[in-house]
């Protein structure tokens, strides 16, 4: 116990900040040591402060821990983050300036030039970028950010296709999940009975995010992926789990023998052995319904990617639908999945030495 | 009330079926006069066979009226169909040839060679193939056809642009309503809290009967328009009102402005004075988050299609949301328009004369 | 035209002031000529200042009209209102010391002693303690309320029982609508796939209003009911319409037979002509699996009650269901309910004149 | 591994027969060894036969099993039974007679007289009476049921209370979840945006089994508990966890702390590490708003009953709120459980010897 890294949470009354406490519940590898919220909160006790909305108990240790001030004064040298964008923009740099390694699910700094934007599956190697860091430099602090819950999906059905055949369009259509939007979010008069063909900022966060991921990690940048990218963003009555239909053209013909083995047989952390890295990031569901995101969104333990209903596209060459679930795979499992990554790395011990001799 | 065209129901206690009933209770020009359903149902007086579920009251008269088994024997001459495919497919000929003329919700014809597939607002035109039906020929009656639920939307909002901008490229993704799937239909284990991504045959249809719809009449048949389409279809927990996601690539090039005008000024049936006739048939919603089903799917009664959200598209030119009324302006209310068109053409009356000879 | 009765509403962009420019926009008697909300929406016109979730189109003439400050200066005599309570409690008697007619269907004074709570066919005589109003006396003003959503549906369905048979014992559990808490009201990630046991202070309000409703109004008060009630009140996944599950005891013995009668007969209003009242207020519903909201919420415009399931219960004497729009017959349509019932018996004509002699 | 009772399911592709099988997948007492369903299933695998509704996959081993004919030869001697009632007064007998033990969720013969209701918390002495069964003498063989899935959580609130003060009246108004209805059940028009107010049978079987199960086991037959209940049923769009809102008469009267102590400490199953029962069966909520179905329904892995909102009620004592899980604790992991106890009293293994000698 003694021997996991102690971990701050800024935004932990949010429902990825709630998201962060159940998942790192029994984490081997990081224990919670600092919550941090809106000033509204701060200083009450964690359960008084938060409305807890997950389906297991908010633990008794939590429940008690004081909400501090969002401050890196007493934080301890790894954040994750996932804070309103605004908010980030500002709290984000202090923190990485104080020397701590900032991992952030929050939209500011993603598309920031030095700021890799990683899922360990897809692009580990753009890790480099915080090398590049003004941060890092003065105080041993960087910032990694991973992408936007619909975007995640997306990108790790796509990567084993880029990878193999090349990708040059690519259509996106959701129908995404109320958890999205946090809480209290969006309006029960909203969408019961309803669709809302709409989301602020969420197209072009997406079709940005994408081009970056798969984008190539050169000396001191990202070069985004050459490709067309067109996404329509909609809200549906669901609580957990993005759906996402999807057209690509690609760079090289593919059988559908093809790109199925592509998807099987993408298991780029396989012999890492980080706790929450799925088995089979990318599973292919063989029913012609599916995947749905009552059934699916729960593949090893919300980790998974499923991917269903591979078909010919009479515009672009093929089509399928995918679904993940948004507030782990598509944000606090991102988060942990970034730390747990540059903890193999050894970049979280660098940390630790850095705000040492700060 | 004496002068009105008696019309037969077959399908009468389905979902579409109950909305005939509903949608022509007071309608000026047509009364029912016959009700015809499934073995199971012939007989009893219609509301016991019937599980009404519209949010107005199953008018006494028609409560009372009984069931009739699916015959040509005892029917009027103006059938309005709503049947399973596999039922239409041979009864909808028997009564088309005993000289009714077969209006009809149903998919088995909707693509054969000589049944036109009418949107009044769209194709009208094409009507001119009943004259080369066998039937029409022989006994006076003939078979016209609506499109799907989910491709009258679509193509009444494409209509317009294709008038005059071309249309070379279309890409759709739904999110459809469970009314399109009748009754009991969709299982709440299916669609509560969840999004089933898949309808039988739905992408198919919607990509054919697009195409015939705005193809062009020619002596004998119907060249479909030379396109290409994609389709996603998937099933959202709404009761009422079918939602798409739209990207076109035009001939011509066309600003924001003309495609608006375009939608604007479409109204082909002005002066004609049909009841169902919406006035304005395409409707633009300024807000950012419109169309919603909740909130536009019953403007115009239901028969008017919302758009929104036109923007440009990364791939094609331009991509926008449209939404409909799935089961009155994408079913009974179809079939209602075409029956007005086709009396207001004089081609009602030519059915009961040539029954009025048989 | 000019004859109509102008009126103002305070609290307009609420989802109830919503409800009272829908249902007032064609009304005979009275017409719109002012709008008051919260001081962030003064000063703009109302078709900005609101976020209107209605299903009909917001009318163009209220959509330009600016939205004035909850002021009585420049205010019309008669004020329709709808705002918190806390509001209400500071707002409510500015209007009405400044000559008002105010009919609120806020809950701050519904159980003040000089303050009637009405509904038409329950209690009109109840009105005659706006008499005993200081405002009445002194600027002409007088305050009216009408019931809580929950209690309306409830009080309708008991008092023809109530009359006939005496009741002893209410038990009632309520499921009621999300509308019912405004907007942006309940949280989608509260209610989806979900139930809440739980309204504040819902309970209290519904136990008391219902016994103050069902009194006797005596010279200068009104005695509550003497009879024992209880109430559960939950909130469930439906946009518009309260259920109820209901149990009483009555003071006489009734057959079934009886208790529809007295349902069926209930209708103290005949003769009247007020625009807004339902012909049948209590409805009974024959089969067995219905009210429903979904179904039977829009009952004569939403102005009716249905009730269903009369059968014995095992504790008390009978057990049955009810269901009643909440915004509509629960709120907006029973303020102007009120405001028709006043206007024919002249109350509105002396507010008329002693607004104009202050 | 091989010590473990081989089981087999009866009804194996219903809702609850998904269930036995996704809660016995990691048993440590029992292996599924034979499944069976209707005859339209049988032959098939079972991964075939059966449409999946459940969020974890079905495991591989049983994908493959055939599905067998519903009859006792070649069935293992413990059959876990959840079939239609129809069939479970044909069927279930015939297996009892064979030498089965049939634990059974099928509400057939729960209140026979000589068929034990069990719930192992609740009444574990009523066991005894599958010694009086004829089919025990002849063949070994014997039947117990489970509750409905609506009663077992109310039993389990009012069994502890029961024990310290007597309770002499009941009122209970349910809000069920659609899963409660098999598959397909509830169709989607129904209950999207809606209630229905009423589940054929529900009351009265709630009624009826309250009062065995809290009744008095004697040497032959088991004497219902004295008291009144009255039941409300309704069906609510939740997937997973009933609701139910509780009014009480106690016999001695019982503070808020004595009766939070009578919940508390209600833990007769300790010490017999019995593999499903839940540590802590009747789970108080401090929180105003709760218990919630999302929120609380998987309690100690779904087996656990969570009440709330205890406070006084006007008519009887006390109010409350309930919720339990009601495929896992009201159906699946109720049998399973009763077939724990069986096994801890020895009781399994005598049929296994009985069924050895026949």
């Amino acid at each position: 116990m003694q021997n996991r890294y102690p971990i701050g949470i800024l935004g932990a009354t949010g429902m990825v900040g709630q998201r962060y406490i159940q998942l790192l519940a029994d984490h081997p590898w990081f224990e919670i040591a600092w919550l941090a919220a809106s000033d509204r909160s701060s200083g009450k006790p964690y359960g008084e402060a938060v409305k807890w909305r997950l389906d297991t108990p908010l633990p008794d240790r939590i429940a008690k821990m004081p909400v501090s001030p969002a401050d890196p004064d007493g934080a301890p040298r790894i954040i994750f983050a996932s804070v309103d964008a605004a908010f980030a923009r500002e709290l984000e740099p202090k923190f990485a300036e104080a020397g701590c390694a900032v991992l952030s699910n929050s939209s500011a700094f993603r598309m920031a030039d030095k700021v890799p934007l990683v899922i360990p599956e897809v692009n580990a190697d753009h890790l480099q970028l915080i090398e590049e860091q003004e941060w890092r430099k003065q105080s041993g602090g960087y910032m990694v950010t991973n992408p936007n819950c619909s975007t995640i999906g997306l990108v790790m059905a796509l990567r084993p296709l880029e990878e193999r055949f090349g990708i040059s369009q690519i259509f996106v259509s959701t129908m995404q999940a109320v958890s999205g939007a946090g809480y209290p979010g969006v309006a029960s008069m909203d969408i019961l009975d309803n669709v809302v063909p709409y989301i602020g900022s969420e197209e072009e966060k997406m079709e940005a995010e994408t081009l970056k991921l798969l984008g190539k990690s050169e000396s001191h940048t990202v070069t985004p992926l050459d490709a067309g990218i067109t996404a329509h963003c909609n809200r549906v009555p669901v609580v957990d789990g993005h759906t996402e239909c999807v057209s690509i053209k690609l760079r090289k013909p593919a059988t559908r023998e093809q790109i199925l083995a592509a998807w099987d047989e993408f298991k780029p952390l396989a012999g890492m052995d980080l706790p929450f890295a799925p088995k089979q990031p990318v599973q292919f569901a063989e029913q012609a319904d599916r995947p749905q995101p009552r059934l699916d969104r729960n593949r090893e333990r919300g980790m998974a990617v499923t991917v269903g209903r591979l078909r010919p596209c009479n515009l672009l060459d093929w089509k399928f639908v995918l679904l993940s679930h948004n507030t782990v795979r598509g944000a606090a499992g991102a988060t942990i999945l970034n730390a747990e990554l540059l903890a193999s790395l050894g970049k979280l011990e660098q940390v630790a030495v850095a705000a040492g001799r700060a």
